[in-house]
């Protein structure tokens, strides 16, 4: 038993809609099946949940609602059009169920939003129950009430509430394809509530988690992860198989294929997701799983991110003051600050932060304090740094992986400012002047896998 | 104007007193003489200071106390002898001022132990003094208390009172050689309280940072600082300019000529620091400065020392988790333990502390703390670790430094567990299983320097 899940590029039209029925038929295993909302047809097109959007706002500021709903409903007419299969109605169902929203929210502006955004992947998966049906296929669109979707109540940031899993294991005894709209479940209140970032992923990890399926297949419109990105070096290498924590590395590193926390329940069940292309369903694709087997070549992924600082410390004696590192993480935390690596040496420590945190005078602040509480003999902040992930299981127990790292930077001249390496076995991170970053990743990459 | 310190094994017997003589005579510029306990003459020979530790512990068992103090006085009678100088009743002050210590706290462990200890140096200065009149040089002994050296009242623990500072300077005014016994001082309550480890080194620098000295010389038994341990590499290259940041890194590994926080007092006053030989004094020895030209070889020093371990933490979405961090560092500062590095990856974080810390029962609660506290998906301790450092200023812009570090440890097979690097600009740490240390350290040592 699969749970398979469709991105937006993949429901964007008729014939996308086309593409995915095809694969859900030709594998019966394919059990429950999540659909995003239409997204973009082509670069210049806009996505039905931003044409929701502007339907909310439309509704609050109470002009415009006839037109911005039209052009929603004329992106399903056109679907259902291109479909050419009938059933009566639907495109009038679609219209009342907004309305309904409309009309139950419309002084609730947070609700309103969350509402009708949430309607793109609901309509969605009804036209795509009704669309197999029409295909002679028993098809059933389930609502994340029915199928037991309960979340907490804040809006636009869903969290699965445990209870929900029991609920959810049932929908195994149902028969026929089971169609959930992503993104949304629903509050004790009965209230739609949408997750955050990530949002269809999350609806089919937790329905695959929930219903202990095989494999939870996640078509996008890519063939699979490449080993660095392809923005940067052309015909890079296809990923077959990663482990779970070589992609929350590689995601953390910029690698955005889906939002990764959003695995996080299959994770924990250990059910392995498939990422696979719409467009080309033969293709192998990428296996992302708990554990795998150890290749000849321990690196995997390159991935690279900038937008970094450094606050760099310098104490006479620091590494002797018990409570210093305490006090200094403590200030950040005072200025809601996370950090991501905290180099030491004996009379120095570094803070790495994301830099689009250092706003509204909290680096002033910050700066401040750590020269009065911490006595400093010297505090500045480097800005402009990127981070360089090389990542692979068992690299950790390579011997020479780090050294040909160092190397590819020495052959292109890049200095490193920064290497974090020993906590965790899986990567190994550089820091760099953002202006060099690619250039390190294009070494790197060139170095492992060339 | 100079500050000139000798230690133990300088002024063990008489041979070595002349020696001593001989430098001071050698240059006038050789004001203030600082000078520790006759050291020993030979491997199994016992410290004058243990030998005054082991009268104190007669005095407060009340037996043996005669014994005892015989071959303390046995030990300056020997040296008098041998300067063959005569000066009426040497040996019977340093009898009388004995007795009076005993006398005076006899009923006060630690006090008494203080004063024993301290006479080492004290009656050694009076000697030296009273030899470098003999060789008809001005010379006086100078007692801290007459120096002006006051500070904190806790045994075994004094630390320099700032106001001292100012009576330090009028030493300047006074002619002749100052001999000053190093490795006390005195309390306002007119007690002797002597230093923490380094004692005669911290003397020495309080008085040359007091008087504002051209240079600090500190006289022991080596030609210079090495660029690697001498039992590792046979003929290491003799450094002959480091600065005092260098000095702290490579001290904080294992290079020990002399307790390094000692010269807190000159690094302050920038006083430049000369290590000799009193055995070699034509030898130029190494010169420790605030700021020294760079060479073209960006490393100076190599140094590394074991009985370090980790606690690897692993919880999943960690980075996200703000105060996670801090957390971490209170539950050590509670336990009193201090930390040495945290590096830490994406969903993991390691601690690197000096094993002997973990004692009494402090790993189990500290592990059930984080277990418990921090919900940490998995906790472990990997032990026998070896921090290797490699020093040297400008490594920080220096490109390939790494780089040949890290090919010498592929070269000799050696994994590198751990690599810090970037926070201070003056070092680069390898961690290492501690069985592989001393390879890591020789295969770097000839990849820099040979």
């Amino acid at each position: 038993m699969k749970v398979v899940k469709f991105g937006g590029s993949s429901l964007a039209n008729a014939t996308q809609f086309k593409k995915v029925a095809n694969i859900i038929l030709s594998d019966k295993d394919r059990k429950v099946v999540v659909v995003s909302a239409p997204g973009k047809r082509h670069e210049q097109d806009v996505k039905m949940t931003d044409l929701l959007i502007n339907l909310t706002s439309c509704v609050l500021k109470e002009d415009g609602v006839e037109e911005a709903l039209s052009v929603v409903l004329d992106r399903y007419e056109e679907i259902i059009t291109g479909l050419d299969f009938s059933q009566e109605g639907l495109i009038e169902d679609i219209k009342d169920s907004l309305l309904t929203l409309i009309n139950a929210y419309k002084d609730d502006e947070e609700r309103l939003m969350d509402a009708l955004k949430a309607s793109g992947e609901d309509n969605n998966a009804k036209l795509m129950a009704a669309y197999l049906n029409g295909r002679g296929e028993k098809a059933h669109y389930v609502s994340p009430k029915e199928a037991g979707l309960f979340v907490t109540a804040q809006p636009g940031n869903a969290r699965i509430l445990q209870e929900s899993y029991e609920k959810i294991a049932e929908l195994k005894n149902r028969d026929g394809v089971l169609v959930v709209p992503g993104f949304f479940g629903y509050s004790h209140q009965g209230d739609i509530v949408t997750f955050p970032r990530g949002g269809s992923d999350i609806t089919g990890a937790i329905l695959a988690a929930g219903i202990g399926a095989e494999e939870y297949e996640n078509f996008t419109d890519v063939d699979s992860i490449y080993s660095v990105n392809p923005n940067l070096v052309s015909n890079p290498r296809e990923i077959t198989e990663l482990t779970y924590r070589e992609m929350r590395e590689l995601a953390y590193a910029g690698f955005s294929v889906f939002h990764d926390e959003a695995l996080e329940p299959v994770f924990k069940k250990k059910v392995p997701v498939v990422v696979k292309n719409t467009n080309r369903p033969e293709a192998p694709g990428t296996r992302i799983v708990a554990e795998r087997q150890p290749a000849e070549q321990p690196v995997v992924g390159i991935a690279s991110d900038k937008g970094f600082c450094s606050i760099n410390l310098t104490k006479y004696l620091m590494n002797r003051e018990i409570g210093f590192g305490r006090h200094l993480l403590e200030i950040l935390e005072d200025e809601h600050i996370s950090y991501e690596h905290t180099p030491s040496g004996i009379d120095t420590m570094s803070i790495i932060i994301r830099e689009h945190q250092l706003v509204n005078g909290k680096e002033e602040r910050v700066i401040e304090r750590i020269r009065k509480e911490l006595e400093v003999d010297d505090v500045n902040i480097e800005r402009n740094l990127a981070l360089v992930m090389v990542v692979g299981e068992g690299m950790a127990q390579a011997v020479g992986v780090a050294s040909k790292a160092t190397a590819a930077f020495a052959e292109t001249g890049v200095n490193i400012k920064m290497i974090n390496q020993g906590s965790s076995e899986v990567s190994m991170m550089f820091g760099v002047e953002g202006k060099h970053v690619d250039l390190a990743v294009q070494s790197l990459y060139s170095i492992y896998f060339n």
